[in-house]
């Protein structure tokens, strides 16, 4: 099977709803069925998002302004999209993010409650117009988020900024999601997240198809 | 003298057109007459900042995207507005800043011509409405700045990603400049930065005195 056309997909979801790994499992079953694929994610997908992301994560910085964190976020965009997704999409292969713009409106729009409209003037500004082609927002609740998030946290003995984030600042993350499904039902397609990985990922693959089949 | 309320002075103009100098000048001169004085500079008036600064002029990012290098600017302006400028300006302390929104403009906006109507779009972003109560532009002329920033760079055995930029690119932050004080000439005030220091250091103090008996 040879690409089509360039395809840009993103991945969405709360903290330890299991993106990551679903990205990753969908990169190598299309990369065996013989696409080329990209793995990037924000905000540390390219080498200068990396720089942008330990600013961010720095638990030095825990004085960075809200505004300043949602400029951060959309730096590293603009450099990822101009770097990495807009010249592989332009050859034809396929781009999976983890994350994207919708996960600052999410978290610095909905959780942060910095509003949606300064969200999407920023994303016309980094992103010009630039969209993803397909959301994948695998949703658990927030229970298994939380208790996800925390064991991790236990495992790697790591510990961030973001994880001093109150359970309200989770719950708004999640309105937030949900209104952007509401929002935009073409693009953001909501997945089951619980079940095993590989239960998970068969609906992954799905619903890419799906997509594929529609879009071709 | 006591200060009689906050104040947020810039000082812009082109690379070696002096205005670290004056700044620095006319805070002494502040400091002796009684008042309370902040200095700071943008993008690296901040330890955030000063973070960001290394990422904008690392030789090693000269694939930094023209937006992700306009976005880091203005996380950088918003990190100090509300670190520096917002809380010492309402403990009524004098603040100046070494470049502000009207270097983007110039250089980004002019410049590397990205529109100044993002740039506006950006600065009510990331400074919600709060614009310089008073913005000096140490205004010299192409020849002279070239010729002080060639010899700085020779001194100081430096050089970064601004200085590879073209001459052509410095004649547009020029005109960026001239475009600015015609479209706000009640904030910003060219200074002829012709003549030794002594003699542009009396025109910023004489600017800088008017300004203060008519703004009481």
């Amino acid at each position: 099977m040879t690409t089509r056309r360039g395809l840009f997909l993103t991945f969405e979801g709360l903290d330890g709803c299991g993106k990551t790994t679903q990205m990753r499992m969908l990169a190598e079953r299309l990369r065996a069925s013989g696409e080329t694929v990209i793995e990037t994610a924000e905000p540390g997908g390219t080498a200068i998002g990396g720089a942008i992301r330990r600013i961010l994560l720095d638990p030095a910085n825990d004085h960075l302004s809200s505004t300043a964190e949602m400029l951060l976020y959309f730096a590293a965009r603009a450099q990822n999209l101009d770097e990495i997704v807009r010249p592989a999409t332009a050859r034809g292969e396929i781009v999976l993010c983890d994350r994207w713009t919708d996960s600052t409106w999410a978290y610095q729009g909905y959780g942060r409650e910095l509003g949606v409209d300064v969200i999407r003037s920023l994303d016309r500004i980094a992103c010009r117009g630039r969209q993803p082609d397909l959301t994948l927002w695998i949703d658990v609740d927030l229970e298994t988020s939380l208790n996800r998030a925390k064991c991790r946290n236990e495992e790697t003995d790591s510990s961030d900024r973001m994880d001093d984030q109150s359970r309200a600042f989770y719950e708004r993350v999640l309105r937030g999601y949900e209104a952007l499904e509401a929002e935009e039902p073409g693009r953001v397609v909501r997945v089951d997240g619980r079940g095993d990985l590989d239960t998970v990922a068969g609906r992954v693959w799905r619903l890419f198809h799906d997509y594929r089949e529609i879009h071709v």
